[in-house]
């Protein structure tokens, strides 16, 4: 084993999630329990921190372990977030190579040996384009990818940190609105939009409740299949026949088979005040569909961010292995791995139990995981109980964070 | 004391709620233990189902107490809901003496001799005409109304069982979502729509994590001062010279000084593709105008149907009040109170409490009580100290339901 002493750096990317904290916590406290790691810095803003020099020490912003555990009840990203992409290590053009010649200064100047960044596909590719153009530096150094997305479209992982706590949010909300319209015998279609442009993860967590307590939307519409208004009008009037209140839940990337998206094909020719054409979302369009072609009373709702950030009913198996695979990314690195991403693989299924293992970063970056085919029905409006089953160990166990009057508690980095 | 004997019955009415059937749960708790009441029957669907027959038992639906608290954890309505308004009970007209003639006879055809209806300002309604043509019949019988609205406008009442619940959960999801638009550096301003058509209580909560941890969102606009889009530009400029990230809460129901919704005043020229007016919600024509104005990142979200029935995040002392309130209009009815509503009246500050009290009902109905003007800053875009110090007691003390692979479980009443 070679043994790479020096400081490391920690940032975090891309869209925030309720466990991405977690992660950094796990960094962290690996970082803290590493022989070759002397101090680790906070990166604000993720890259573009790192370009700035704009950095905190965590050694002294968790001097006091308990903050550790404050920060993994915390949503969103402490260290701030970017969406900066980095060009091509193989660039020979001025400006491409500043970039890189500026991280690896600011490494050096540091003693910075270590990289560890959490984030989705995009942020992947940062960490693959770093350890790509490190061969051209005489600087030794590891780098590591941990990944985190609520949309759970990352390759060669059981599943992303991020998604269990989404999931969870968005089953028990599901659960919530279908008590909600039950209530009245008025005939009633409510149809709930879902994160997820190309990926039906998110949307596919919708069917939980089906399984834990029957209750369950009618119908699940994920991108992965060819959206169409008339199977989706026949869907309706058949769940009708059971009962009055139907749940419509879907994906805001469901498209038609001429590749529009949904929201494209019934809102466009509407102008707001300033004469701007005004795009709907996915489910206002279903909305005003419903209603132009059935009649009956139809509500959309949009989960919008606070199924990214909603850390306060968190999965507590999400937040636990989150904070693992962190801790385990750092250990990897300490043995010398460099320029993987950390994966889940599930080593059973009952009970539930996942090991964390690095991948090579360069064969995972940029790919997008769809839902695969036997997780949806035949008829592409509904999760089957394989999918169900895949789905439900993550977002087990109650995460119960510390309250303070009435509200949890967070903790904030100062930088 | 006059002890009159019988049956009860209760019904739940208006829009659903994360505390109702707490309070449902405190008129069942008060019913097995009330001497002069045998049975108590539920109403499936509140009047209707007194109309059309349709009632269960639910002496023997409780018969285990334990399904008592897993119902207090259950949001939305257990019975059912209506919107059913009587007619005037002074009416003469043949159809309206119908209505109130089957009632009477539903009730004497199953002894029932004490009516509890829990619901908000339209139900109260029900309560004060039944109890206002009871003399016209040679029938004994106590009319009570509970009250619980997520809107807290109802009159004669410290606050509404309901509120509590729904305020923490738009101040938890307020501290989350700004958390989550921190994250970047790239200046945006978020718009979070909140119900409230003629009363701002709701969207008053959202200024609660000011002063828990510090951050809210920076601007506040409630439905009792009129909206001016001038000052609302100015008020988003000045914020951005605090910080990149600007969050605003604001009522549905804002209106321009000419008395119109704002958002009829944005979004009146769209058509959708069916050429059918698409009238946006409040946040989203916000949206619109702000992006418009300034021309930076905007984004709207509209909490929807889920700040009413997030029973995973009730509030305890909601849940406390609730059950306790129900559970007092019995009592109050056993010695000899009708037509009346139960109220709660704040006896301390501190030590927070409060005790349920009943007043007449006909001063109640149809009254909306309006946020005071000392709660709302001098501007009309922020929340006093003394408006969060009212609201704060009511979101304190956390719930902790019971879950089943990883989802809240629920109660639900088959009829």
């Amino acid at each position: 084993m070679n043994l790479l002493k020096g400081n490391a750096i920690v940032g975090q990317s891309g869209g925030p999630t309720a466990a991405i904290n977690a992660t950094l916590s796990g960094v962290i406290r690996g970082a803290f329990e590493c022989p070759a790691i002397d101090t680790i810095f906070g990166a604000i803003n993720g890259v573009e921190g790192m370009l700035k020099g704009t950095i905190c020490n965590l050694n002294e912003v968790f001097a006091d372990e308990k903050d550790l555990k404050t920060l993994e009840n915390t949503p969103a990203a402490a260290l701030g977030s970017c969406r900066k992409k980095l060009p091509s290590p193989a660039s020979t053009e001025e400006k491409d190579v500043a970039v890189f010649e500026a991280l690896f200064a600011f490494f050096k100047k540091n003693n910075i040996r270590y990289f560890f960044y959490i984030g989705g596909n995009d942020s992947m590719d940062t960490v693959a384009k770093l350890s790509a153009y490190a061969p051209k530096v005489d600087y030794e150094m590891r780098f590591m990818g941990v990944p985190k997305t609520i949309d759970n479209d990352v390759a060669g992982t059981d599943h992303t940190p991020g998604y269990g706590s989404a999931a969870k949010y968005i089953a028990a909300s599901m659960q919530e609105i279908i008590r909600d319209t039950a209530v009245y015998t008025v005939k009633a279609v409510t149809i709930v939009e879902i994160m997820g442009r190309d990926a039906g993860w998110l949307t596919a967590a919708a069917a939980l409740p089906a399984k834990v307590c029957g209750v369950a939307p009618d119908l699940v519409y994920l991108p992965e299949r060819i959206f169409n208004f008339d199977e989706f009008y026949e869907d309706i009037e058949k769940a009708f026949e059971k009962h009055p209140n139907v749940v419509v839940a879907v994906s805001e990337g469901v498209r038609l088979a001429d590749g529009r998206y949904v929201c494209e094909a019934v809102s466009d020719s509407g102008l707001d005040a300033f004469g701007h054409k005004m795009l709907s979302g996915t489910g206002k369009a279903l909305e005003i569909a419903v209603k132009n072609k059935l009649g009956c009373k139809v509500r959309s709702i949009e989960l919008n961010i606070l199924q990214r950030c909603a850390s306060h009913v968190a999965s507590l198996t999400d937040l636990k292995e989150s904070v693992m695979i962190g801790k385990a990314s750092v250990r990897a690195a300490a043995r010398g791995t460099t320029g993987k991403m950390m994966c889940f693989r599930r080593v059973s299924d009952n009970p539930y139990r996942v090991k964390a293992v690095s991948e090579d970063i360069q064969k995972i970056a940029n790919v997008v995981r769809a839902v695969p085919a036997e997780f949806i029905n035949e008829r592409g409006n509904g999760i089957t109980d394989a999918g169900i089953d895949f789905i439900l160990p993550l977002i087990k166990g109650e995460n119960r964070p510390e309250y303070r009057d009435g509200l949890p508690v967070h903790f904030v980095i100062k930088a």
